[in-house]
């Protein structure tokens, strides 16, 4: 396909724009036809031409108060001293609302009014029209109300109906398809063998879709064969208004895509420099655009936002969704390659005062990465990355208001916490406790340098024995920092279930065969197995697996469940979830550090109280492993 | 009812908070109850529980890359140099996404493999899990995939489905029900009678309660009889999370639903110190919430954003919707009654890099202010008002990216610009072009402080029968401008369909029995009118409704159409749109004065492509009465 006209590997930019005018070249609508909605049916919709009022809103001179109309000339004169009597034939009594009487001209609020023998007294003269609401006050007959390209709003339906419309002019819904390919790819809710995968692309690409106000349908999974896809692919086209087909999880199925697109119709990009996102298909088959999406659903659901969401826009000539921006500093270094626009998913919360940005794992696998997001930065194509604390600009996913409210919490990792920040969230959903797992010692330094609010820590000192304190000074210096007790664990050696090798304890990690799995440098955990081995001359060079670095205790525990590995060190909890075995080695204190400043702050407050509620400190103890009596203890 | 229990003219949180007790007492439930649905149904729904993953995802060991899976151990001292060979039997070709093989544990990618005689041949040597995507990297089995309290989004569903989740639990949703009541509202479609109003708040609020995710449905319009309407709430309580009950377009119609409230459970709220949607009733109806909403629209939608849509963030365990807030200059003075929180609707633009508020009408009945609006500025309870250049907070109702595309123009009022606004967005609907007509005077004076791009001006200069440009060194002194023609219309008397009353022009205006309907203190049409007066050698003050102001062309000739006055000076189009009859008195110039520095800028250069438009100029000669020869010609 050397000499084949599309263009690959070119910036976003460049490959909308060519799409677009494949598009162009390919018949496809600018935009999609007009249908005209009863106006009960139209939220959400986007005008198709400009509303223009029917008749006036209120449509006559009404009273704006409730009292009496009158005549202002009648009233001239009138005062304190010197009060004008209306006969009855010279007023009506009015309610706000109510049309103006021939002849009257103002109205004068029942308070000001006493009546005496039928007459209406009032001891101060009125201007003409005061207290009238003229006719047309809210809108005029002709004109413009609403203009084409806007998106009906509760408001906008109700102004449309004062002034005269019943029914209005929209752009029909755009209709999505998705069409999901791999012969490794089974439905939601299908139990999966070895190499197979949940088809959970098709599920949030259609959703994304309706999220944009758009209609979704989802197609049966396609095999992994060319005339089949290339049937299916061409039959979808003529029922949707984009057609969107999900490569499987292999790189390299994008090809299958790209080929198929280029046979029905028209291959305009094929590859763009977008990370994650990188093989995308665009093109279009019989008048309909056809977008390619990876299989990794990072980069799907990347794909939809650059390439889908300003398409579907520009078909219901909608304003393209712009995510509000905010200024974040960087908590972390973050490298990013040469000639890709790089989208990172950060973790935002309030420390000091500034906004903080920390980067979440980059994969292109990990979903959970957007889930947990509550925002995107983006990396340009000429960047190779940024410093720590440099001040990068930041796509909002979350409001401002919640964002202010999350606990952010960087260091090591425990279950407690997860356990936390659930408990926090259902007492109030403004809060979220959000825990980045750096080890014990990324999360000193990140508080040192004012990223979190929070660090977890079980450091061992190996001089002392102590846990903790001993590197407050070390690392923190002469900062004001407090300590408070979240719990005391037990580690030990998670083996497989019925313990197959027979494993004693740290000393076998040696033995040959043993497969260990570790955790990575600057972890609790990791200094425990270091200071183990040390105390029992064992040199890591002799444990097997020493390299194999996951960076938190149920990564650990998953790995040994699923055979991966022989034993690794880790808190009893971890076990439990994975249905493991469990040799005890020690019982740990595991702190958090908190800035003095923090800590009586509004933020703050819930965790604590949390934390010396005997509901969560029983919620904790059912887990396993966990002694809460110090729990929230302030022990520095 | 002085001594009942509700409290009354209280601000918005203690109102809020009396509602809240009130309900707890009445038995109202704090949340609603959970329920379990597919995923594929959730989206928008708010999790009820914590989502922990059922399994992990990858849930096996896979290849991360396209390539050969090895043991890494076999690869040890492979260089350029000294290659290494593997035997078909010591690799496995994988692609991405595959699980590992049994006893490898590296991926080495193709691009990176050499194959001679069915042995790959390694150039380096590679380490224990590269290119291998850990079990569990995105989420492992027990982690906290979600927290209760979350709204789901596509990613969500897909991450849950991945983790193993076929369904989640989620609250109910909200069911709102609105009962519109008045003996005057009619249904909207209806044709009105005099005094008759359409029930444009029912689709309106139940408009609201869906945005708010909701489930919401409108009750038959009760008319004002205390005991039908008793029974109609009566019964509308058993079926909804919440009631809104909607008072007629009187004030007082709120005691009705204060009496009915009372009667049937508890009153605790009855009036609330905001502005607009003073007379709010909250209360609860045999353990359902009831909230009695006022009948002017802008006040029953405020009513809602603040006092129902937390509580139904509430019912469903949500965040509560806090919009964006942004600071603002404002245009102008704003007056503010002292003991009422006063929400002002304002439209927002940048202007010389700084963005400015425009307060909009501030009637209730004003629903096209809420329609155009752009931000929303509370002035608390305890503030007189601002300054014109005051810097206040905006809650934003439109994106950032939006608002910095809005062409600002304040000056004189012209369907032109109407015309104008609706063709920009209709050829790219980012683009706002947002009048505010405070008359020609208004407009020059917005432009020399820097509110506006555009100030639209057909100022007349009586010395020299010039139009505009002779004010421009009186009003904006040595700033740099330019003056681009709009267009030449003409100005006439507006009168009654056949000129019943014979009138002749200008002339006539003094003669007895004869209502004029004038222009405000700064439009271009009031001194035409005076200095047309003047030469006549009329006071005004014989000119009877000299006092009556209108601040638009369309309002005058709504008034004269409606029958509420005889004449008034304005446009010919205005007429037309009206049926009126239109007497020529002259032809004028109405010209758009910007900026210098602005007059290139890519915001302005849409409109003056615009004007130069065959097209355009086209529709506007359409309208009658408008000369386009010279439109879009910079004259200064």
């Amino acid at each position: 396909m050397a000499d084949s006209p599309f263009i690959h590997d070119v910036p976003a930019a460049r490959a909308l724009d060519a799409w677009r005018s494949a598009r162009e070249a390919g018949g496809c609508p600018a935009r999609l036809p007009a249908v005209r909605v009863p106006l009960a049916d139209a939220a959400g919709r986007v005008t198709a031409g400009p509303v223009w009022a029917l008749r006036s809103s209120p449509p006559f001179d009404a009273a704006g108060m409730d009292g009496i109309a009158v005549r202002a000339a009648d009233t001239l004169g009138a005062s304190e001293t010197t009060p004008v009597q209306l006969k009855p034939d010279a007023y009506d009594v009015v309610d706000t609302g109510d049309p103006m009487p021939d002849g009257r001209d103002a109205v004068v609020m029942r308070e000001h009014v006493h009546y005496c023998d039928g007459r209406a007294e009032l001891r101060a003269a009125v201007p003409p029209y005061q207290h009238v609401r003229s006719i047309g006050e809210d809108v005029s007959t002709s004109e413009l109300l609403l203009p084409a390209g806007h998106r009906l709003r509760a408001v906008d339906l109700a102004a449309a109906a004062a002034a005269g419309a019943t029914d209005v002019l929209v752009r029909r819904r755009p209709v999505v398809a998705v069409l999901p390919t791999g012969d490794e790819v089974r439905p939601i809710g299908a139990t999966t063998g070895p190499g197979e995968i949940l088809d959970t692309n098709s599920l949030m690409l259609a959703t994304q879709a309706r999220e944009a106000g758009c209609d979704a349908h989802c197609l049966p999974i396609e095999p992994d064969d060319p005339v089949g896809l290339a049937k299916a692919a061409g039959a979808a086209v003529a029922d949707c208004d984009l057609l969107i087909i999900v490569a499987g999880s292999s790189a390299g199925r994008d090809d299958y895509t790209a080929r198929i697109v280029a046979q029905l119709g028209t291959l305009a990009v094929h590859g763009v420099a977008v990370r994650p996102g990188h093989p995308v298909v665009l093109g279009v088959v019989a008048g309909t655009p056809v977008l390619g999406a990876p299989g990794y659903p990072v980069s799907a659901a990347l794909t939809f936002d650059i390439f889908a969401e300003p398409l579907l826009a520009e078909l219901a000539g909608a304003v393209p969704r712009h995510r509000p921006r905010a200024p974040a500093r960087l908590a972390r270094k973050l490298a990013s390659p040469l000639g890709m626009d790089d989208w990172v998913r950060v973790r935002l919360g309030v420390v000091r005062g500034a906004m903080v940005a920390t980067p979440l794992p980059r994969g292109a696998g990990v979903l959970t990465s957007l889930v947990r997001a509550d925002g995107l930065l983006m990396v340009p194509a000429g960047l190779e990355g940024h410093h720590p604390g440099d001040e990068v600009q930041v796509e909002l996913l979350r409001g401002l208001d919640e964002i202010s409210h999350t606990i952010v919490a960087i260091g090591s990792h425990d279950l407690v916490l997860d356990l936390a920040a659930s408990a926090l969230r259902a007492d109030d959903p403004r809060i979220t406790l959000a825990s980045s797992n750096v080890g014990s010692l990324g999360g000193l330094v990140a508080l040192r340098d004012g990223l979190c609010h929070l660090a977890g820590s079980h450091l061992l000192d190996p001089a002392t024995g102590e846990y903790t304190l001993p590197y407050l000074d070390r690392i923190l210096g002469g900062q004001d920092v407090c300590v408070v007790r979240l719990v005391h664990r037990d580690q030990g050696l998670m083996v497989a279930p019925g313990n197959p090798l027979g494993l004693a304890g740290i000393e076998d990690l040696a033995r040959a065969g043993v497969r260990y799995v570790n955790r990575q440098r600057g972890a609790g955990t990791r200094m425990l197995l270091d200071l183990e081995l040390r105390q029992r001359g064992i040199s890591p060079d002799a444990v097997a697996g020493y390299a194999r670095e996951e960076s938190t205790h149920l990564a650990v525990a998953a790995a040994i469940a699923a055979g991966r590995g022989d034993a690794g060190l880790g808190i009893m909890a971890a076990a439990r979830a994975f249905g493991v075995d469990f040799l005890p080695v020690t019982r740990e204190p595991y702190d958090l550090v908190v800035a003095t400043a923090d800590l009586q702050s509004p933020r703050l407050a819930p965790l604590w109280a949390l934390l010396r509620s005997d509901r969560f400190q029983a919620a904790v103890t059912e887990l396993g492993g966990y002694d809460t009596t110090e729990m929230g203890r302030r022990i520095r």
